[in-house]
Parts: structure tokens; sequence; C-alpha cells
């Protein structure tokens, strides 16, 4: 297993910039009043493709060799990674099939397509998933790109707390969402290397804690086909990114269903930006572990905004 | 009539920067492909209480006298100016009352008494608003500060296009919603007199298109209580707006409740960010004039994005 380091996330910067956008961070004086902290949200549900994810994938396409290229790359996705490893295999003009479970929201499905590629439906289970993604691998010679537990896709998403800290001074702390645990790991990568005195907090739905659960016990919990309104995060740790979660996270934080819907509907009121339920789960751990932010300067990473505008959780 | 110089503009921006944002400029390159031209998208929604009025408001309260200020300041307004003016009178902390239509909506209602300003309604046309706020102005010898037909206003909505030439070079048009003309007017003000060569153009709601019609009959038309999904649009021009759209105008375009639904659905899914369906004009517009603007460089001004999350005009 190779654990990328700094230089790996040096050499994602230079080489995903033509390929991504700089996220701008925003901020709400009424939900820091309500927080009793200053939160600065990294905003990438404004990122190309929607997600951070187009981070890590591109970061997999553009280093692949012209001869790995041409037989294309392959994902299996709940969504983000799969819309943006399109995009990425799209900047290159290469072939991408994504596999996805059929209960994908449509917005996902027809993201990834509109980015040229090809998805494959599975049943919604990790299990169903993979079998499904081992037949398009052996059909297609394909280069898998994981979701998350990859290093080139951990050392692509470790730049977006690199352009945090450069963005933001002083934070006593970041929280992402974990699901499978890419975007803490870059975190972990990252500050771990950079910024080492700042705190690490991973957020996760009560209802899919799962990496909760590994944490707390020291070895991997895997659920199969979880549920919750955050489908970004039903996915399980891997060795490679339990590496970055058991050695760098302060703590996991969890939020119920209502909590969630309540803190996504906060930010689009008060920040006025379009992002997934995934994304609110953050602040809903904030939200409700006051004491634990109290007057401290907290990134939050908004992971994505790929969202059906058809059907919103609060409807 | 005095008519507000650049140099009210400089004034403008100087007073007013520790109070708004210097908004981001966003980009889609799947509605460029749409619209076949490039788009820069001036995200005013992501200013201050959520509107680009929260620059005129400051500039109109923030150059107050400390003697005039202590009687506060009102305004009547169908929406976001009224929420910008109470946002400007908390930062300066001094009283201000708004005379708002009953059926603006509730989340409009509420972020005006969350600034700490009174809110006192009247019926949905443009007599009754003035006529419950001349009794209001009676009362409290408050500082009237017009949503639009206000030298300080105009000077202030300036500021915004003066930051739009500084963030994006080579702009062939610059293009904004129009309802009373403050936003319009102030482009025009600091367009013309710094970047001459690029064109202006409104955007105004087919079932209120009293701008329209004024610009094509020479002189001001005014409706009352219009009906449209784009309620920051309902008002009519005055004599300083009408001023600045006379002289600076290139031309006036319209678009249908439909148009401005599937624009505004539009930006919400690929830009990623929630904003007001009168922000959704320009867009709605450009895409059905498509040879006006073939291969340009559009400046387009995103208004606002206060809008009731529980009534989103698809649904």
């Amino acid at each position: 297993m190779y654990i990328p380091t700094l230089f790996d996330v040096d050499e994602a910067h230079a080489r995903i910039k033509p390929h991504i956008h700089r996220t701008p961070v925003l901020t709400s004086r009424f939900i820091n009043s309500l927080a009793g902290a200053e939160l600065f949200f990294k905003c990438e549900n404004l990122q190309k493709a929607g997600a951070f994810k187009a981070r890590g994938a591109s970061n997999a396409v553009f280093g692949l060799s012209d001869e790995q290229a041409a037989k294309g790359v392959a994902t299996h996705s709940s969504g983000n990674h799969g819309t943006c490893l399109a995009y990425a295999a799209g900047r290159r003009g290469i072939p991408c099939t994504v596999v996805m479970p059929r209960t994908a929201p449509q917005a996902k499905k027809d993201a990834v397509r509109g980015y040229g590629a090809k998805v494959v439906e599975c049943e919604p289970s990790t299990s169903s998933r993979e079998a499904v993604f081992a037949e398009v691998v052996a059909a297609t010679g394909a280069e898998f790109v994981h979701p998350y537990n990859d290093a080139r896709v951990i050392a692509g998403q470790a730049t977006c707390s690199k352009e945090l800290i450069e963005q933001v001074t002083g934070l006593d702390a970041v929280i992402a969402p974990i699901g499978g645990g890419g975007m803490v790991s870059g975190t972990c990568l990252t500050l771990s290397n950079l910024a080492p005195h700042i705190k690490i907090y991973a957020a996760e739905p009560e209802q899919a804690d799962d990496a909760y659960r590994s944490f707390k016990a020291g070895h991997i919990i895997a659920d199969d086909a979880p549920v919750t309104v955050a489908d970004g995060l039903k996915v399980p740790l891997k060795d490679l990114t339990w590496h970055f979660v058991r050695n760098h996270v302060t703590d996991i934080l969890t939020a119920s269903e209502a909590e969630i819907v309540d803190a996504m509907k906060l930010i689009w009121k008060r920040i006025k930006i379009v992002m997934e339920p995934s994304s609110a789960v953050p602040l809903a751990t904030i939200l409700k572990n006051k004491d634990l932010f109290a007057g401290k300067r907290i990134g939050v990473i908004i992971t994505g905004g790929n969202v059906d505008l058809d059907k919103l959780p609060w409807q």
C-alpha cells in the first residue's frame, strides 16, 4: 500500500490546476451567531463538475501514460466521483465507464452521460456494485480509479485544504463529511504536514455511521447499503483511507437525518448556495456540539452540489 | 434632480467597502455552450443580506450625518431593498422602518425583522405602498431612502459593475434585470464613464414590461401591480433611473414566465447558487436572443438570492 506524501499533493496541484477551480470560501454572520464560532465554508459545490472529486479524478486521469489513457478509465461511485471522473476523462478525451446504483439521483446519471461517459447500473449495495464493476473492467481493460482508496485520488483531494489554509489564516479545525474517507484523508495528508496544529474532524450521518464505529472500535467496520439522505456518504472506509483516519482524525461526529436536512436548508438560505445533503453533515454536527467549537475558527468543506432540484429533502 | 457622477461612485465604494462583499464571478461551460457565448455571472446573491441592494443602502446609511441618522431611515420595497436597508441600518445601529406588500415572501419579511428593523405591511400595489409609506415618514421623521430613484443608492449600485470590469477583462456587454432601474442605472453610470464601449442591456419579464415599453415609447410608462414570478421587478422607472436608461441602455429584452423559471433552474443546477427568479431574467433573454450575443463576452448580474425555499416556482 503506497501512502501518498506532500510531494504527491504538490505534484497533483500543479497537474490539475488547468482543470479545476480554486473555489471561494464563503461565510455567514447569521450562521456564525447560531454556532458561536467562525465558520469558513470552502465551496467545492462550485468546483468543476459540482464536487471536490474533480480534484482527485483529474489527478488520476491526467497522470496516466498515453498508452494507459487510450484504454480509458472506469469506476464505481454513488455519484460525484463518477461525474467527476467523466468530467476529467472528457477533458482528456479518453473513454470512461461509471457503474452507478440504479437508485442514484437522475441528475447524477445525466451529468455522467453529459460529459460523454457510459453509465452501467447496479443494485444499491456495495456487493452488487463491486460485482458489476469487475465485469466492466474485464471487458474494457480500463484503468480503475477507485472513488477514494487510491493514492492519486487522495493526493488530488488534498489540494482542497491546501487552498483553504492559504485562503483563511488561523484555523483551529477543519471538518469534512466522511463516507469512504477520500476528502478526510486528503485533509489529513495536507494538514498533518503543513499545519499539524489544526484539528481534523469528520462528520457522518447517524444512519450510516460505519466510520464512527470503526474509529471507536479501532478497525474497519463496513455496512452494506445503509439508508440516509446524505447519499454520498454510504460507502465504507478502505485500508488507505483508514490509515489517514486512524492516525490523524481528532474525532468523528454524527448527526440525525432531521439535523442534516435542517443544516442543508440553513446553508441554502443563508449562504445562497446549492449543495447536497452530504455537505450539510459537518454544519449539523457543529450545531449539536457547540461547546467543542465555541469561539474557534473552523474550516467547513462543502463537498458537492449535485442534488436533484425536483426532489429536495424538505418537501 | 442631482445626477450622480463617477466621483460619487468612488466615494461610495470607499464608504461601503467594510460593509459589503466583493462578490465572486462564476462561470459554467455548459451554460456557455447553450448560449454560444461566454457568460460571467457576477454573484450579488452572495452579497451581504443576499442582494446587490446592500451596496446602495449602505452608501445611503453611512453617508448620513449623525443627526439625520439618529432619526433613522425608512423605505418601501418589494423585498431586497428593505432587507438591505435593514442590514445597513443594523450595521450603523440606527432605527429602520420598511413598508412591504403583505404578499411579499415570508422569507423577506423575516429577513428584515432579523436585522432589527420594523415591517409595516401595505397592499401589493404601487399606490397603496406610497400612501402607507407617507404615514410612516410623517410619524418618525426618518430619512427616506428610495429603493432606486436616489443618487446615493445608484452610486452604491454602480460599485458592482466597477468590480465586475476589474474581475473580467474584455467584456462586450453587461446585462442586468430591470425593475425600477437602480442596478441598470448604476451599471450605466460606471460603464459610460470607465468602459463606454461595453454595451448595456436590461432584461425584463414580459408580464411586467413597463421599462421595455417606456424605452420604446421614449417616456416613462408605469403599471400598477403587474404579476410575475420575478417579484423584484414589479416597480416602475422614475425620473433619475429613466435618465440613465434613456441615455445609456442599448436595448431592453423580455422573457416569458416559463423562460424565466427554466433559466432559474438552469443556474441553480449548473452554477450551484441559490438565486431569485428576478436574477434569471437576463439569462432567459440571452438564451432567446442568441444571435445578438453569439461569441461575445457578457457580464450577467445575478442580483439577489432571497427566495422562499418552500415555494420554488418549478414545484
